[in-house]
């Protein structure tokens, strides 16, 4: 009696007898088509190690940017549909700059996330309930981690397109998420040092990557009460590398 | 000489020949595959107990919501879209805190329910009629229960996809709400003391999730005259728990 | 020549090559999934007794309001999509305190049925011509009885979907409209007191409900020039109950 | 090389490869499912004599208002989709009053004609051209007869859905047009009595009634240069048919 | 390759993959269905005739009204769907009044006939680029004679559905348009005389209208640099018909 | 794996899997059915040569206008659908206006043509950049020869509906462009005189129109530094006729 | 159970069922069709060197312009559709003379390419964040290479329809990008002259061109610290052709 599946997934808001919303859950098939990023959270520290795809020796890898930093405590990085990123990270920041000029305190990381959540969700609206940024006519294609600073204590945030934001030890997103994830599930430990997360990160993008791990194909940043949002240099990247072999 | 249901079930306001809404229907059926949550009222105050679906070990169980504050004497348990959800729970508190302004009073259970209502069947209208927030594009994926005190009196509501809203001694919403409203049905009485009630709710939420049943997978909520909405510790909780078995 | 009725049946604004609006149709069939009104008018005053569908012992059968006041002279009953329903009887409220407002006077019970008739036939447009509420993009799936008092005189008015309002001695609305309907045609006189109309009444909803007939399950409420909007108790609908037997 | 005509007839504004609107033409049909309307002009004044569809003995067959006033010297009797009608009487009122207060004069009947079929043109148009009133999405299904007097002489115009309204002698609408119609063509003559138009009338629509006529089922309206719109009493109704016998 | 014609013809600005609208050229095939008109100019003046189609023995012909005034100095005959007729030439009649106001001259009739067709080919925008009336959603189904007087200098100009308007020496439109335009290319010579050209417009209705001619059925106007706009009595056309015979 | 051609060529705005907008390319297409003009460019002056389809003997020829002035300096030759070109030249002839108000200058014909071909681009959007004059909802089927005269030396530009505009010494564009671009590359030298141009253009047309060349199937226009906008008499297009017998 | 691709392709903000948006990835294609581009960053200078399709003989070459001033120091070779091109290549100069005026500096080259990549992703949006210039209905058809010099270093940037952009030394882009792009890899080195670049361009640009490749086909520009914005004369571009042989 019912019809197939393929009846009810092309309407961005319209539900299948089952009650699912399959737009929503194919937005979330295009994050696996993207890099993988992996986030890990100690008590030092979180790192966000991600996957840079350098399809050819012609390109600049250092203008292939997959950590952004939204404010001086809270780093991200995405995986999927980068235009969808740019829109949400934009969000980010914004709504950062806003919580500071309005409350002269610093944004918490989940507020952020709640933040960007809120416009994630709104696809489908004609107008956007707040009356500023337009609103998406799909799910946006795009997970993100958050990594931030809060009261002096490391937190590591995931989101996906269903608006879903949840606080994770470690995460992994993008085409290696599976593989990944369960490294991260197998080897981390919540006593884990910082550096030894390092390591951890780019041993598990190291399993899970098509291409060689090398300071040209991948990000490190690491997001620590002192130093805040930090950028590994390639040197840097390069010596925790030789670290693995 | 009628099609099959299928023809008219993907419209958001198509009637089908027999009268029926079926994205409303279906919408319904959304909440099916969200987490179980349960709601006892007794004469001593309301409690709720929500499953939490931890899907990794890796996750942060504190940061998965299921029960949250809309005013000191409103607390609501939801399960179905969890951003379908965030929307309503939204509005509930900005009700709330418009009619403390306007009226000095606290709002009641009703006309939160109600307001939360008015939301939830503008979908597929164009434009709002209050001027404020947007409406949706489709019927909202999910299924509420607010527990609240009222001139020092508990009341249980709950509120589906149709905008139906209707108190209750004891409900139960999401994947497992068939088998636990039987076991609601057979062991509720007007005489359950609060403490009784909480054994009685996760008594049930026990016999419907599939994982085991703990203090990281689950969250208790008591609203009492007393000591109004109250989220039970790790500790409080286990404690009851322990006593079932 | 022709398609098929099928073809025709779901553009809310599309006329059949038999010039019929299908979607206006499909609404009316709404109605007879909703639970059965009856309204009976006598020269004492108007008497509204509904059905009420308690699915659930947990439910609070109070709170299934199926009987509302609109004005202290007019009260209704609805048969249908409840939230369609609350539409329109809000919009009924509002008409009355304007009116009462502007002109320092009670609005008739016509003028109140022509002003939600007005509501109800706007669907389909994109702007209410009134700059008003929003208009619906599809028939309201809902009839309304109207019980009121006018210039001391009782008065039973009847609304349908298509915006029909027309004046009624006896009128039976929902699913078991058609047994009623019929009964109540048997039945009625015009020298009726108001006492045996609440007994035909209930007779009448006795002989149409699945469910038994108690004071759990009826709602009745009398409207009179003394009395004017006036709910039973559950010991008042018992006690007609019991006369029945 | 065509399609057939089921191909073109939902679009309300689609063509079909001759030329021809269906949708058009479809809410003519509407008109044929609607209660007999007959008009007749005399020298004398003009008759309006309408079937009120009265399908239920517990209906108050007063309250059905087949022929409505517009202003002191316009009566309008109306057939088809009865919301349409209304919305259509509406603009009429509004336009004489309109006119009255603009130009101090009664406004002809004609001009109010034309001013109902400039609204019932605009189908399918976003927004209207006069700012005012909202357009529909599709035709109105409403044939309209207007009795009026103007300069001392009486009037009959009747107006269409396609917007065409033209004077006539003596004019049928409704569902037993066609008999009805070619009965006046057969006994109207320029030199008829109004009285005895009266009777033409009434005979007229006995032949085409399905249900008896008598002074409940049946409206009669006079328009004259002496009383204007006068509605006829049961008994005045009573007092004719009788002659007809 | 290509699919067949009905595949590109109902959406009103969808080119075919030969470039051609079909929309447009079926709203051509609408004016076919409509009544035939003729106009011819001479050196003396412009005669318009149009065929009225009396259905009914009680229609009022006078006020079947076919050929209208626009200005003193501009009258037009249309053919085709009557309401958008009158869209037009109240659009004519607004410019002609803003020339006159605005230039304290008369408009000539090219301009006129522009100004028509500027709104005749907005048909699909969804505004108006003037800001003034509403544009339609379908090409207007009408052809239009434009008949004027310009520097003492008689004119006639057509203009059809596609917005094209082209001066002409003799024209006819409507149904029986290709007949009559043949019969007009064989007797229409530049020296024909005004009162010759009234007999040839009506001598080539009678051989293409289905209806007899006489009085009743036919409207006959002539522009003259002396009378300008001059509607026919009954006497002079009879007289003219009479010549014919 | 793919579709044919035809699921992709109906949007507006639907890229076929090639990476095509098939709509664009049939409105050119629209322009091959449209009437044939030439332009030759010589250091003298440009030359627009166009057929005018005269279907009916009755027609004035010189009210169908196909070259039009846009400014003193710029002319124009449009071939396709004649109500788009009106659209595209009201567009020219105001861009033109603005440019001198603004700047007391002449505007150069490249940026003339650039205007047009923006108002050309936007197809398919809901508004209008500039906030003027209302986009279209499809391309625009015509194409457009630009000849003018900036700085003393002459320019002929040619724009189509993809809204691209390049310089030519000599186009063709209509239903018979291909032969005559043909004959233009072979017998076109840049050092031709403005005369033999014309006498080019001339023969050109007279190979590829179906109807005999005369000096009513035809409309020449030179644009010199001397004379600028020159539009030949019926004399002057004959003595050039006659020289090519 | 899933669809073929062919179902998903259409929409331009659809899913596939693999998370795959189509419509983007079919815009890429569209430049597939476009003219090939070529650019190569030096240390002393970049060198774009773009095909000109000269479709024929009397077509003014020069008056093709495939490379485009953007600001002093940047400029753009675009390939794919002209329309899209321009678009965007305004935006890029309006927002560099922008960012001059707030800032009295120049835009950095991937500020300006992000700029342009933010319109570039607003489509299938019906509003514009900014409230500036108007989105599109599809995704741009067109790529776009930036050269430019920042703090005195030369820099070149591509961005593609989806919206990402990146720094290469080296990019082919257009109908013959992949045999060019394999040239430019196997031949290009750092330390490469900027005289040597202009030879690789060109001579890449021969290998993959239908046309012969002379100053006529060819346009060459170089962005230096010293020059700026420098467009070859075609002696220039011969002489370079010249050293190919």
């Amino acid at each position: 009696m019912f019809l197939t599946r393929s009846e009810y997934d092309r309407g961005v808001n319209t539900f299948s007898p089952e009650g699912r919303l399959f737009q929503v859950e194919y937005a979330i098939e295009a994050i696996k088509l993207g890099s993988t990023a992996i986030g890990i959270s100690t008590s030092e520290g979180v790192v966000l190690a991600v996957e840079k795809r350098i399809t050819s020796s012609l390109m600049v890898p250092s203008t292939v940017e997959k950590i952004v930093e939204v404010d001086k405590h809270i780093g991200c990085a995405t995986s999927g549909l980068m235009a969808d990123a740019r829109t949400l990270i934009e969000r980010a920041r914004v709504e950062c700059q806003n919580h500071w000029f309005v409350y002269n305190e610093r944004m918490s990381i989940e507020s952020c996330a709640q933040a960007v959540s809120t416009l994630a969700i709104q696809f489908g609206d004609s107008s956007d309930g707040d009356g500023g940024a337009a609103a998406m006519s799909r799910p946006f294609g795009v997970a993100i981690l958050f990594a931030g600073v809060e009261d002096g204590k490391p937190q590591l945030w995931h989101m996906d397109p269903s608006g879903t934001y949840v606080r994770h030890s470690a995460k992994a997103i993008g085409s290696g998420c599976e593989g990944a994830q369960q490294n991260l599930k197998d080897k981390y430990t919540p006593e884990i040092s910082l550096s030894d997360a390092i390591d951890l990160a780019l041993d598990t993008l190291k399993q899970v990557m098509e291409e060689k791990l090398n300071s040209t194909s991948v990000e490190v940043m690491t997001m620590t009460p002192q130093k805040e949002f930090y950028m590994f240099t390639k040197e840097e990247v390069e010596e925790h590398i030789n670290k693995l072999a």
